[in-house]
């Protein structure tokens, strides 16, 4: 049997690193893991507390396709808390991770050759869906002096039938102001785009609140997941909002592609959402080690650093230190012992120049991997 | 914003079932339901106890996006226990469900454009998956006479490139024994067509063994769940099988689609496979329920029935009694009490004049069920 041509995906590069790092685990060797994107944390207490209530009594079967009601009449109240944004609880879908998400918002809404402009660095995935799904992710290539975002002009003779944004952006952490929002949203609405707004790194901001599409416009498609700020990463459970009239055609589309997402980890993100201590104490976790590697990094000699405004990511430009980021990240996990990110995977064209540290581990690796990126550098001259 | 073309997907039928059920049980009404395609069960104690265990200790983040490699060996195991085939452990994807494997399956196999044979009457979600994924799913009309089943004559001028078979199938419960398993493997092989084999009813069969696609070829996919033998529908896992040469393909399409099914749900799974003595319990109820329908469904009028080697469902053709199968589920919702499934949802041609019944519930409720129908059936005459 032959495989199909769209399923000839590009491999993640960090997968390389990832295992060069186990190997070196399994040889006696400490590492510090600053590629990872996903918390150290578990599930809250209270959510693991509730599934196993849960599961003592009901048998759990497949569950609607659009997700349990008490979950989305939850997560539509959270954008009263969050946002002061008043939303049906009809318009939410609870999905397989915001992974689900991508694959229902893509099938939704694209057919077959349609482009999609992703801003670049990106989230890799991205791409990979819209390729696995026949259609054309053409990368916008986002300036430093716009935050590594796209910006309306990018737009400008594309031919794109979708946009796909992230505020805050993985790799980078830099945000989209309301303003920098509006105008994305205005020339997709122009150029009759669809936009799709990826949230999944909201509730994890630092100095400002992030903004999400929804305070712009209905006309769009929200992605989220309980796998960030939740912490929730293995349950693979996260949320959809779509405009009204997409409603019906979104869960068609998902009870043929998934049937339902996880009950047990329907229920366990229920209960999540009323775990705000432990949460906020997660936070605090991130915020001292922002602090720390805001201070730590330009030691190093790691200067040249997108603003981060939320996730667990700082996104260097270390173009002048190497024209290989697979090579230097190699290195660096060599002889300093610290997995890092090259930004290979984030952006095909620059990404040779530039590393993604991740600092959502606990803050003792954050410390001692700062010391011995600074050593490195120290001796690398 | 505008919806694709292939996010047209046709609604479930059995959904208005459903939700009139629904509503005649909130308006006080009993309701027997053979409608519903899975377990009453939910998964086995010892499944519930490891996942308590597990949510102790470990964060579950991400797996790895094959699975985990201890559950992925233990598959791999109940080939030599089940069929006495000697199954490479690198060669089982564990999947988000069944519905995860028909994602990855088609994507990794099948281009634009492509057509995918199906066996009708069959499970609908083939059909709309393959047009969400701009395929054409080709439907061809299996005869009762080959236990409704597609035959290798069946491909001949069809231009397939791929075939999706099932056995037990759904709706029918019959089975491809290894001679007509072995025809159709022969008619793709020869044809250059993909050849995958739904297996998710394996473990639920009667009076003969299911048969293996991979008793007879490497060369295809095997797609099976925990969710109807494991009676795990809600937990969203299940397995495919692979050749060894497609094993990457799959994982760097399955990190990007799915990232990894849910870990919890893992570790679920991998205790339920040690259950056996619960499971057989359960084998036990349908072995009991099936032998009430088929006394029971004659009786009452339904005697025009596939044969029911496996799986939990009669299929019965009522063409003499109506030609309106949904406005006759309707009816015995109505009179009887009984929910049905009407086939149009299973074969767009024929369905008119045919229904499921299920018996995976509890046998009370099949007892009952089946007086009320034979009561409904002498009352319409």
């Amino acid at each position: 049997m032959r495989n199909s041509r769209r399923s000839q995906v590009d491999p993640f590069i960090v997968m390389d690193v990832m295992e060069a790092a186990r190997a070196a685990e399994e040889s006696g060797r400490d590492i510090i893991h600053m590629e990872v994107g996903q918390p150290g944390t578990g599930a809250p207490e209270g959510a693991r507390q509730a599934l196993a209530r849960g599961m003592q009594g009901d048998p759990m079967g497949y569950t609607v396709a659009l997700g349990l009601p008490a979950l989305r009449k939850r997560i539509a109240r959270l954008y009263g808390d969050w946002y002061d944004v008043d939303l049906d609880w009809n318009r939410v879908v609870v999905t397989p991770g915001s992974s689900g998400g991508f694959l229902l918002a893509f099938t939704a809404l694209f057919d077959a050759g349609d482009r999609i402009g992703i801003g670049e660095p990106g989230y890799p995935s991205y791409r990979q869906i819209a390729k696995a799904l026949d259609l054309v992710p053409v990368g916008l290539q986002a300036a430093a002096e716009n935050r590594l975002q796209p910006v309306a002009s990018d737009l400008a003779g594309m031919d794109l039938q979708g946009l796909m944004v992230a505020s805050p952006a993985n790799p980078s952490g830099t945000m989209l102001d309301k303003s920098a929002m509006q105008a994305l949203v205005g020339a997709c609405r122009d150029s009759d785009t669809a936009f799709i707004s990826d949230e999944i790194y909201h509730g994890i901001e630092y100095e400002a609140k992030a903004v999400t599409a929804l305070e712009v416009t209905d006309d769009c498609y929200v992605i989220n997941s309980f796998s960030k700020y939740f912490s929730m990463t293995g349950w693979r459970v996260g949320w959809m909002v779509v405009p009204e009239d997409h409603v019906r055609v979104i869960e068609r589309l998902a009870q043929n592609m998934f049937i339902c997402p996880s009950h047990a980890s329907q229920l366990a993100a229920l209960a999540a959402m009323d775990c705000g201590e432990e949460l906020e104490a997660n936070m605090a976790v991130y915020r001292e080690n922002r602090r720390l590697m805001l201070e730590g990094l330009p030691k190093a000699g790691f200067d040249k650093i997108a603003p981060p405004d939320g996730a667990f990511y700082v996104y260097a430009d270390v173009s002048e230190l190497t024209d290989d980021s697979r090579a230097f990240a190699a290195e660096i996990l060599e002889k300093a012992g610290v997995a890092v990110t090259p930004g290979l995977d984030f952006d095909p064209v620059r990404g040779a120049g530039t590393l993604r540290f991740s600092y959502a581990r606990a803050t003792a690796d954050i410390v001692e991997g700062l010391k011995r990126l600074e050593r490195f550098m120290a001796e690398r001259g």
